[in-house]
């Protein structure tokens, strides 16, 4: 297996270039004035900016084939884009180009209950979905904290997770079907309704791979029927140990809760602040968990869990009495990040991954880097998994407090890697985590993993800059950091 | 995306490749005499038969690196082999070469139940993973019917389900990492202990590659609590259509039993006269049904599913008293195979897929198919799923019988395809089914398909003549049946 150089996209766009992309989507569905662009220069990750030289909204899969080989023609980059919510830069037009962004294709196109599956566009945001499916008795599983925002399309880019993802798994295991513009042009599908077939998992290799295999334009999706029934709880814990204790206990005993979220103390004060749902501010950790299932077997789960918090050191285990009372707690988990704009003018929310046995010690860890660095860190995180999401506190108007907040995150995650985890539960590698992936990977690993990307994507035109570290875009040259290479989780 | 033609292995085994052999593993690990070799002409698939050139049996993945290099300096093919119980001739040695046995590296390197993994040896028989987990509260899930002789590293090459896929998923649901010797000759892993990490899926991509990617050495498997609690229930009905109208209600009511396996009458009374379980031998058909998890939920789901095969005609439906009972019931199930020969001196057991709302269509049509070409079928299959089994009984010993067995098949196949299915479940495509590739893919499915494994497999040395018609082995030539090329799942 040998790695072959990718090409270089230079990115020229001549007037003909953007008459021709005018043709195709219309004026009225397209941006190049620069006070325009300027709102596509970045996505969720801040730290990083980019403006696109031209953005596009496509409404239909025969405008981005039209797109697509009127760039390749012109040997422009292009790169999709959903609802911008990416928090590792999986959205920058990392050396310009073409922004395809795929807000305007945002039907519902089918709902099949009775063969269990939903057809949709990939501009369609997550929860509106699980919106349209209201009455039905189904819903979509997936439901990353973004899901109010961000699309399908964008979670199929980076196999997004959420809070249910411990009992109903990622993205991955809810999408049966793509419908995808191959970089090279090319409409074509990979599964659909009856899923994904038994040969090549292609659709599973798709899903996760960061926009750099091609443009989504439909996708199938499982549905799922809902929970006949579900107990929500509220365990209080003055020490993290014990918390983290409760955890390994809960899963011990052969539990899988829907939802097992953990949130520390300085998070669940400015959740407090914002949603006054009653948290102990004193308390040093809380979880919020979830069982569902048929209503015999739920309140039974919630016993054995409440029983075995409670002889872990809970202080307290409260069960939500009513609907609304569940709501506003799913409410306060969900919006964690937007309280987080109470305690600071700026945040970068890290993903990390350590084995879920190593949680204290990543917990330890996280708060003696943020002592050193003097940057506050809170903590919210899917504990049943191991995918911590410590959130690192700074201002962004001060040059200072960005460098040490980047070399803290940069000690964390490195810790998740010497643990024996990764630098991505969910969010993917993007532009942020690029530099990390010599440090997960050996030399070979990436290779192999390049000349799968070369299958969909040979010129690199598609998404350069992204995911891995081989491919370049637009003169620009990531700096490889050498570490000693490392056999990992590939 | 452009198909390269693949080099054709040519076969010429040298008395100095077969020192080199000799000189890796041992004398007494090789086989190369002609009635030795005739042991290993075939696997479950007894139609097409193909003789080995040598028979090799490593037993540290050194030795098989050393076996492939060996292979590839000569230009010899080389196919891994595990039990031989595929059905799809996955084991045969297309255009001859080396076989690689991997029956002796059957070590369980480790068992981590606190972070909830498996290591061990591809040559692992299913079972006794399961067996050397007892006591402990945890079991390896997938249970294929062979479960008793099959091997873990044979799992991975067809992707195996079981009767208990419906609710715990099939192997690539419980592979988190796979070390094995590339086509070239290289010791890579892809995952680990702490699974499969958030990049491109290669370990999902390799399970389901049958032995096209290279030879599995390791395998990182996750193991399963153990159910507090199962329900075993025998529904037994008078009519097809009821049957498969209950397997829609009980699906259709949100429950999800860990098993929903169907028994047609023909399989039905060859259970009974092999194991006096005390079938009803007048039923058209009985369900068998398992649900699991806490008691308390148990008992709930197994009254309403007992309600619902009532309320769609039941004639009864009896619940296992005693786990004797449970056991013997499931030794009927999964020894249906093996009491065929009471019907038979041979069988040929199918391997289709329909939308589980098509069931009672493609019955119905093996039915027919089965009267027209005089050749009795009994069914057993995976219900929940729509994975079906039809088994085919004739005498080998008749060249007119077997033709109209693969006559009849073609057409059970074909019609799962125009149903919206696929010709294989689990079983693999293997040299069996690879003349249906191009009626389940398209042309340019086919070549991205080539594209990936030319990545894995670029000589096309490792298990030529199978899963993709494109790869020929030894002066072999798939004749590719042209049909209207059809986009269906990839």
């Amino acid at each position: 297996m040998t790695a072959a150089t990718s090409s270089q996209p230079t990115c020229v766009i001549t007037p003909e270039f953007l008459r021709d992309l005018a043709r195709i989507v219309g004026p009225a569905r397209l941006l190049s004035s620069e006070d325009e662009l300027l709102v596509y220069e970045c996505d969720g990750y801040i730290v990083e900016k980019n403006v696109p030289d031209v953005v596009v909204f496509p409404e239909t899969a025969d405008e981005i084939v039209a797109i697509v080989k009127a760039c390749l023609a012109s040997d422009v980059p292009f790169v999709p884009r959903g609802a911008g919510t990416s928090l590792a830069g999986g959205c920058l037009p990392v050396g310009g180009g073409v922004m395809i962004a795929l807000t305007k294709m945002r039907q519902i196109l089918e709902i099949n209950l009775r063969d269990r599956y939903a057809v949709v566009e990939p501009g369609v945001v997550n929860i509106n979905l699980t919106r349209a499916l209201a009455g039905s008795g189904f819903h979509y599983a997936p439901d990353p904290s973004s899901q109010g925002a961000c699309t399908i399309g964008g979670n199929i880019a980076t196999n997004s997770g959420g809070p249910h993802t411990l009992k109903y798994g990622v993205t991955v295991n809810h999408v049966i079907g793509i419908e995808f513009v191959t970089p090279d042009g090319d409409l074509v599908q990979l599964g659909g309704p009856t899923g994904r077939g038994n040969n090549f998992d292609l659709t599973g290799l798709f899903v996760g791979s960061e926009g750099t295999f091609g443009i989504v334009t439909k996708v199938w999706v499982k549905v799922v029927r809902n929970p006949a029934a579900y107990r929500t709880m509220l365990a209080i814990f003055d020490s993290i140990d014990d918390t983290t204790q409760a955890i390994s206990n809960i899963i011990g005993a052969g539990i899988v809760p829907a939802a097992l979220e953990m949130m520390d103390k300085g998070i669940v004060g400015a959740l407090e602040e914002a949603f006054h749902f009653g948290f102990p501010l004193d308390a040093e950790a809380v979880l919020l968990i979830e069982v569902d299932g048929l209503e015999v077997a739920v309140d039974a789960e919630a016993q054995t869990i409440t029983q075995l918090c409670k002889d872990t050191g809970a202080r307290e285990v409260r069960l939500s009495q009513t609907e609304e009372e569940r709501a506003l707690l799913w409410k306060c988990r969900k919006q964690a990040f937007g309280a987080i704009g109470r305690l600071s003018p700026s945040y970068c929310t890290q993903d990390g991954v350590v084995p879920r046995t190593k949680v204290p010690e990543i917990l330890r860890f996280i708060a003696e880097v943020s002592e050193r660095h003097d940057i506050r860190v809170v903590n919210v995180f899917h504990a049943g998994d191991g995918n911590l999401h410590p959130i690192l506190l700074f201002d962004e108007r001060d040059a200072e407090q960005i460098k040490r907040v980047m070399l803290a995150s940069d000690e964390i995650l490195s810790k998740c890697i010497d643990l024996g985890g990764s630098v991505t539960g969910e969010h993917g590698i993007g532009v942020e985590k690029i530099s990390f992936m010599n440090r997960l990977f050996t030399e070979e690993d990436l290779i192999v993993m390049e000349d799968v990307r070369k299958v969909f994507n040979p010129s690199g035109h598609c998404s350069p800059g992204k995911l891995l570290p081989t491919a370049g875009a637009c003169g620009m040259e990531h700096i490889q950091q050498s570490h000693p290479s490392r056999r990992a989780a590939m």
